[in-house]
């Protein structure tokens, strides 16, 4: 049975996430369930695809993604099962959280919307599809169940889009982008795939934030930081993020996630 | 080997339950452990039996249920395991948490109380029952053991039985129920099972708790909502809850665990 | 495939344990993947190596133990892996924090530093090597890669030890200790061994802290104690541990992580 990557906003404090790992052990018992993060900001699409797009670089060649970031459950959005030109599988609702995974995953070469009720819990909740609908979709794609058994074939191009943070760069030089994420270490997470420009090799540069200007200095790890020291070094995702070597960056620069920032070299 | 579904009040910041799986695994290394939820509120016996009843929904037919929310460990409650009259088996204290699952289960069919120590860990600590007493018997049941060669039968009489709470239905068509629990977005469950108070299924209605009173409406999801309102739905655990659309029901109530409230038609 | 029991500070709330389950998926699709804890304190190797010896006595026989409280990542510290005398295998970065778990697992028989990149992920990040370097490793060893292909074999000796805190017996018959830990039920886990001092077997004593003195009982268990009352019992880790029946220890003596504490039989 093919593993189940599963990433949502629910927690772990609640039985959330537990119980949809029961509804899958009943169908696909033999399927390893990979807990990517369920610590999701409530509610968060772009986080949410942000770190499934990222992991697919990580899962086996064979995984069935399961996202869960359903602000929508209970209106019209529907759930949907994708299947990327690689050959990946992917469950969810269809509110954008799952197409930039499907996107790294070679693009959405088939996409059913998941209307076969044979396929969902009776009696099935309005606020709990994870549960009631991606689990068991997840689980019978495990398994080996052919998607298109799963509903009626949809065309990918109406899928729900979402936009994701990027970088400008501006003609002076500099690059404005957002910071999409503060992990738990106080590292802010900057909208720019490490070497995307090429510009931001070395510095020194100049941050501007809403609070003021500071001196940054391009590195490859921590370690080559003094300590404070602010560095802008490639984090675990790839993408380039402020980072205090020994200290919380984003507490540091009064930081939020969404801010706007920018870097001009100085050189 | 059958699936072991774990609920404790640990929590994950120690390494308690990833202990007790390690336990699991050296009995019975191709069981699959499906964590429930370590996060029971510490000793809370009656919020653990709600949550293991309702998870019995969800998983599979042949899970060995192991829960341990366990103040009185190092006292003579007993140790106990169940067989359910539909084949499920249940793993813990005495002190009524198992109760509940195993109703819904069938009702208790046999008990035994764990006193054969050669299931035991040597040494047996006196406070954590859960790695040396509970985790073998599980992984021992999971691997195919008799329940009966885990120690001597008990009369299932003689279990410890909790109160769980209800809803009181009053001449004048209210209802009046407890708060069981306030989950991560704010919505407050009743003690009040989806469907089991007829009356309860259009409203308008009156929200009487000890601040005052409020209006409320009964609706199927939180969507039907506009932003701000009050409302009635059924939660996951398929019982009546107070939700805000987009916000913190129990803040904004004032409401916590184990208040009681008053629901009136105003009809 | 050998179990694999992994610890680490990565936290759950992001996506660093979930990525590197991903990669140990992707090597060894079979493999048990126990989580002992995440939740180390950052960067607390003293912290990390005392539970991972501790869970040595838990944990299958043929586990692959991977920890990953790694400081030092980015500089020039080695990535092990390390083959004790009964068998086990297990890997993190060379900073003491394996050290201990091998002793208990018979001591270092073997030890080969990670040096060959056909066994690391590529691109090979500066400060991820959880996921890039030893999630590959112990994946490998899961799936029965001799431990000599991993890299170039170093001697024991070279491996970097650290200095776990131990206890102090005074001429006057009082121990010295350092609180370990403070548990989520505010036990404060004292640096003795259960039974290691013969003295603390019954008391009274007078418990001396850096705020003052307090009478304190030698227990075997909670259950034992008053409402209130101040005990030393054993711990989940077979350690004595400052302990107030329905009480949180810690906050009512005012004692951290790293205090000493001296402890006087007053008979």
């Amino acid at each position: 049975m093919r593993p189940i990557c599963f990433l949502s906003d629910f927690g772990l404090s609640d039985d959330f996430a537990g119980t949809c790992k029961g509804v899958i052990a009943r169908i696909a018992p033999q399927a390893t369930v990979i807990d990517l993060t369920h610590d999701v900001p409530d509610f968060d699409i772009v986080f949410g695809a942000e770190t499934l797009a990222h992991a697919t670089h990580y899962m086996p060649e064979d995984t069935v993604y399961m996202a869960v970031v359903d602000p929508g459950v209970g209106t019209q959005r529907r759930g949907v099962a994708l299947c990327s030109h690689n050959g990946a599988l992917l469950v969810g609702p269809d509110n954008g959280l799952l197409i930039p995974a499907a996107q790294e995953l070679g693009g959405v070469k088939t996409a059913v919307s998941l209307t076969d009720t044979d396929y969902h819990l009776h009696p099935t909740s309005a606020t709990f599809h994870g549960r009631d609908i991606f689990s068991p979709a997840a689980a019978h794609l495990s398994a080996g169940l052919p998607l298109l058994r799963l509903g009626k074939e949809i065309p990918a191009s109406s899928l729900t889009k979402i936009e994701m943070p990027t970088s400008t760069l501006h003609p002076d030089g500099s690059v404005q982008a957002t910071i999409m994420d503060i992990d738990r270490y106080g590292n802010a997470r900057l909208s720019i795939v490490e070497d995307e420009k090429s510009l931001l090799q070395s510095g020194p540069y100049l941050l501007k934030t809403h609070e003021g200007e500071l001196p940054l200095r391009r590195a490859k790890t921590f370690g080559e930081a003094r300590p404070g020291e602010l560095l802008l070094v490639p984090d675990s995702h790839r993408r380039l993020s402020l980072s205090i070597n020994g200290g919380h960056a984003a507490r540091a620069l009064m930081l939020q996630r969404g801010d706007t920032v920018t870097i001009t070299p100085t050189t």
